[in-house]
Formats: C-alpha cells, sequence, structure tokens
C-alpha cells in the first residue's frame, strides 16, 4: 500500500519509520523542500491548496492522512474524492476550531473550562464578565504550542488583548485551577476497535511541551486514566473515528477538564516508540490501512523529554540507561523541536534517575 | 553523519531505519534499481567496481560499511582511501574465503570441523582419505545459503562433486555430528568496548535460514553461550574488530565448533529490532560512528521467522500476540527472503505458543 501524508515534518517522518517494516510506501506533500519526512520518502513539494501539487501526491495512493491539523479541509475534501482520508474530514475540522471542539466535547457531556465566543468587543467585556478573570483569549484557529493566546488577568487587559487578537476569529476560556497536565493516546480501527494507552502527564515551558511521562500506576492515576478513557470514548465513537486521536485533560480535582484535542500522532506520544509494545506512528498506520490493532501494553515506566533549539552531545544522551535518542533532521533554531529521548526504565525509581540526567543535557542545549 | 553502504538489500533498509532516529543520512550503491534500501533512502545504481560509482557513491561520506561479504575487497580498497570503512577490511577478506576463516579460527583456538584445501583432483582424493566421510566440498568464496555445497557421502561422490565445483577455490570440509546450530551477534565499538546479544539457536531447511531464536536461558545455553562469547572477543580483538560481527557455531556435545563468521549484520540477529533493548542494526551504526554501544539485554523471550518466497496475511501475522512484522519491499520470488516476523514474549511457554502460529502461518506461504 501507499499511505499519503499531508505535512512532511517529524511526525510524518516517524510514520514513516514506523510503516515501512509494515510494506507500506510513503509520499508526502509539503511546501518545503527540506522537510523531514522528505529525507527518507518521496516528497511532494507544494501547498496543500495547489491543486497540479494535490493531483501529483494523490496519484496512486490507496490510503491517506495528516500530520497537523491546520492543513485546509478543503484539501482534505478535494483529496477525498480520489483516496480515503483518516482521521474523519469531522474530526479534522473541530479540532482546528476551539469553539468546534469545546462544544462537541459539551454535547458528549465532558467537562471543559467555561468557554465564550468572541466575535465583538462587548462580547469580551461580557465573556469576561461572566467568566471572570484570569482567562485567556485565544484565537479560535492556528494556535499551537501556546501561539495566539493572550493571559488576561483582569478585565483591564481586554482591551490590549483584542487589539493583539482583533483579525482573528477568538474565544475566551476561564482559567481553571489544575494539578497537572495530562493526556490520552488513544486508537480506533475501521471496524470499531479501539485501544488506548497509558494517561500522560505533560510538563509544558512557553507553551512548549517539554516532558511527558507515562503516568504512575497509581490508585489515584488509574481513576483519573479511566475517566479519561470514558471521555475519549466517546469522542472517538461520535466522529467515527479511524487513526489515533490525542486529547489533552486537565486534572481539575474532583473531575478531568477536557483541553483540546488532535486528530493525529501527538508529541506526547512519543515515547511509545520504544515504550510500548506497538507504537502509536504503528497503530495510527495499521488504524488507517484497515489493519487489526497493536497492543498499547507498555514495556516499562516510560518519559520523553523533547529537544527545543538545540540538541546534546548524543555520545551522553545514549550513555544514560534506557534512553533511545531520536533527531528529526533538521537545522537548529531557537524553539524549535529538533528532536527527543526516550527513556524507559525497569520502574519507577529507575526513570526518575535516567529522566533526571536527560534533562539536564536537553535542558542545558535548549533554546526557546 | 552521512553513511555510505555498500548493498542496498534488506539489511541495509533495516540499517537505515536503525539509523535515521540517531540523526544519521544514508547513500547505499547496489547494481539493483530496484534495491529494498534504495526505497527509503539514496541509491547510487552501479556496480561496486565501478569508479564512477564509486566515485559518486563515496562523496561527502563520513563513515562507509557494508551489508554483504561477497563485496570486492578491491572496492573497499580504494574507497577506504577517501573514507572510513567498518568493519576492518581484513575481516571482510577473511570472512570472504572459507580457508582462511577456518586458518583465523585455528590460529585463535577456536575448535572448527576437520578441513582440508582443495586445489587439485587428487588433493580432493587425498582429503577424503584424511578426514573420512561424510565430508562437505565447498567453494571457498561466494557460497551463501547452502549455495556452492556438494555432499561427499563417500569416496564414489569425488568426481561428481569436482566436476560440479572445480572452476572454483575448494575446500573439504568433514562432517561433525552436531546438536544444535547456534550464532552469537556481538558489537565491538573503536575503542574496544565489546557487547554480544545472547546466544541464539537457528533451524535452516535447503541451507536457507528459516527459524532464530533466543536460546532459553538453561544452564547449559549459558555454558555454550559462555564459549561461544569467549570464541568470539579472540577473534574481535584479533582482528580489531569495529562493527556487529556474527559467528555461527555449532553445538559438538563436549564443545562448541565455529562453523563460520559474517562480518556485517546477520539474519539471525534480526529479533534484536524488537528483542533488545538496541538492535543489532543500532548498534553496528553506533559502533561504526564512534558512538557508545547499546545494551544488549533482551525484552523477554524471542525469536524470528523468515518469510521465504511469499508471504501471509499481515492481519493474521499481526494479530498473534508479541509479533511483529518485517517486509522488505521485495517482489515474490520462489527462495527469496521477502521479511521476517519478531516474536516477543513474556515467557518462553508464551513464546513457543505464538512461535506455532508464526510459523504456521509463514511456512504455508513459503516458497523455496
Amino acid at each position: 500500500m501507499r499511505i499519503g501524508v499531508l505535512g512532511a515534518g517529524q511526525l510524518g517522518r516517524m510514520l514513516a519509520l514506523a510503516g515501512y517494516p509494515l510494506g507500506l510506501q510513503f509520499r508526502f506533500l509539503d511546501p518545503g523542500f527540506d522537510a523531514p519526512a522528505g529525507q527518507i520518502a518521496e516528497l511532494v513539494a507544494g501547498r496543500y491548496t495547489e491543486r497540479a501539487a494535490l493531483e501529483r501526491f494523490s496519484l496512486g495512493l490507496d490510503a491517506a492522512t495528516y500530520e497537523f491539523e491546520s492543513v485546509p479541509v478543503a484539501a482534505i475534501e478535494s483529496l477525498s474524492l480520489v483516496v480515503p482520508v483518516f482521521p474523519p474530514i469531522e474530526a479534522l475540522a473541530t479540532a482546528q476550531d476551539r469553539l468546534f471542539e469545546k462544544r462537541l466535547f459539551g454535547e458528549l457531556g465532558i467537562a471543559t473550562a467555561p468557554y465564550r465566543n468572541v466575535e465583538t468587543r462587548s462580547d469580551l467585556d461580557k465573556a469576561i464578565a461572566e467568566i471572570g478573570s484570569p482567562a485567556i483569549l485565544k484565537t479560535r484557529r492556528l494556535g499551537y504550542d501556546g501561539k495566539g493566546q493572550y493571559l488576561i488577568e483582569d478585565a483591564s487587559d481586554c482591551e490590549a488583548a483584542w487589539n493583539q487578537l482583533r483579525s482573528n476569529a477568538m474565544i475566551l476560556e476561564g482559567v481553571v485551577p489544575f494539578r497537572g497536565e495530562y493526556s490520552l493516546i488513544s486508537a480506533r480501527s475501521k471496524n470499531g476497535e479501539v485501544v488506548h494507552y497509558p494517561l500522560v502527564a505533560n510538563e509544558h515551558k512557553h507553551g512548549i511541551l517539554r516532558v511527558s511521562r507515562m503516568a504512575p500506576r497509581t490508585d489515584e492515576m488509574l481513576r483519573l486514566e479511566a475517566q479519561a478513557i470514558d471521555a475519549s470514548n466517546s469522542v472517538l465513537e461520535r466522529l467515527q473515528y479511524v487513526g489515533v486521536l490525542a486529547v489533552e485533560y486537565f486534572d481539575a480535582g474532583t473531575r478531568i477538564i477536557a483541553n483540546e484535542m488532535a486528530p493525529r500522532v501527538h508529541n506526547s506520544g512519543h515515547w511509545t516508540i520504544e515504550g510500548s509494545v506497538t507504537s502509536q506512528f504503528a497503530n495510527h498506520l495499521r488504524a488507517i490501512c484497515g489493519m487489526p490493532l497493536g497492543s498499547t501494553a507498555s514495556r516499562g515506566p516510560s518519559a520523553m523529554v523533547n529537544l527545543i533549539g538545540g540538541v546534546p552531545s548524543a555520545d551522553e544522551i545514549l550513555r544514560i540507561e534506557g534512553a533511545s535518542l531520536h533527531l528529526y533532521g533538521k537545522e537548529p533554531r531557537a524553539g524549535r523541536k529538533l528532536g527527543h529521548v526516550t527513556v524507559v526504565a525497569p520502574d519507577e525509581a529507575s526513570l526518575n534517575r535516567s529522566l533526571e540526567k536527560v534533562c539536564a543535557l536537553a535542558f542545558a542545549t535548549s533554546q526557546g
């Protein structure tokens, strides 16, 4: 089978690496000539909305998918006429818009932070009055890694927030005190088979994910995980989802709150490459190709550390017990995700020891 | 770093898959335009002895290696003038010639089957008289997967054997009764660090490897493994080896006997992709790039089944507990290695159960 992937970044690259052993072939579409996946697979360099590029890209594909949720829905619509595209377009359209996403969660009875749609300056004032502050004004679309957001500490910040984001459709979200950020990576196959990876605890800095760690299997975490599984199950079912879905959750004490979802393989699931019997990349491909899903059992307590803006010495990383290096073939630039390190350990204490060493090296070289 | 690999078959392909996460880039040289590694990396299509092809291949490489031991020594010699090539040329030259190989084992005090160099028809008669029959007349060079061999049941077969192989340099090897065939996969780094994978038990049919299995950790196997480690250590040291080395051993009851060696990643080590913390492919690259070697600890009892000539349904394979599929992107042809299945299990009994299922599927579709 030949799989087409819109976007040729590191996610696409890791999809190809997981798919080659399954006998799959890959073609990528990306505007960048030096995209990471283009180094290891066929690349059609072109814009996602460029008809000729899409046609060249789609020629002879058996299935198509995308590695980021900002791909234009119109491109997926025209692609869908000639090749099956997964995850389904409704999932993409929903995940692209914070308002649609919140509404979907609401319809399914999944708690979210309080929110209001903001179309006018007076909507904003009204929303702040209703939700209270602090709150975050966010663009409904194209926000990622903390971009397109403005923290409103109190009502006096509204004017500045409005002026910064006003060219976009917006949503105001209440700030909910939470004890931890989590994500649940799930996969659903064409015939409705569903698997979930263990719940992941995430640490962000400057809006960018730094560390993901398989949540320790304590009673409290298993309780959280069960809530997350319930919520994700209803999303998967409602969207008749096919592929890997990542949903971010906050632990708000008495309950979990869904933050956002990504209809694709996710940075917080990179630890599954070594940490799980089947990686998120392999399971995404198995789902969209109609193959049976693989076991999401973990090989031991696992974690992942992102390499942002700079890369430590490979030798030093590789000497750390249980550590594996994953570089994306990108030129260093501040704030850019250049690679990650996964750690798998026999127990939590060993994981802590190795993780501490990895973080020391990663954070010393990180930029942005 | 950019790594050049002579030969673009499945071994080269799996080297690239293991090396991309380390940030390595790959270029292959192979006479075949549709070679498996060429589907996922840059391929220079040309003969190994073709000067222009070698020059194009070597441009800008940081290190080079080879994926099969029949690559002409002359090609490695000329390549060595412009880029470091590992494993060392002496290892290649030795492994290419059964006589040199036997002599090396002998020098190091490693037992082998009795053998005689055969250059003339009367050499053969003399050799049979000395060694006895049954014995196998083998070409010294270019024999693999059971090719280039003639079993001499008794002296009356000498004439036919001689006539079949006489255009080659030959060696006569005595047939030693053995209880099992094993291989030991080892890696040695530039600074002399050495690691060994657990001993592997191998099953051949028609001279082609069918099943490799991590030897169960019984006292008897650990005793055999210790002997194999001693022998391989002396080979690695003597050749100042860099990279992965596979040595095949027979269990001759009271002692092990070295059969042959391959200065490269080896089919009997494919189970290490899922079965070990670090695969043989990753460790070969880490060795030749001067990186620290990775742990060879196993993730549980493991095995591998080759897919020869035909490929079973991917769905059926993937439903088997602990099974992973590895296809090479080759067109089916009788006797051709098209892929393999690895199995990792929590215990020997589970491994047996899964292995039985994999073998049933693999052997039902195998051809040749």
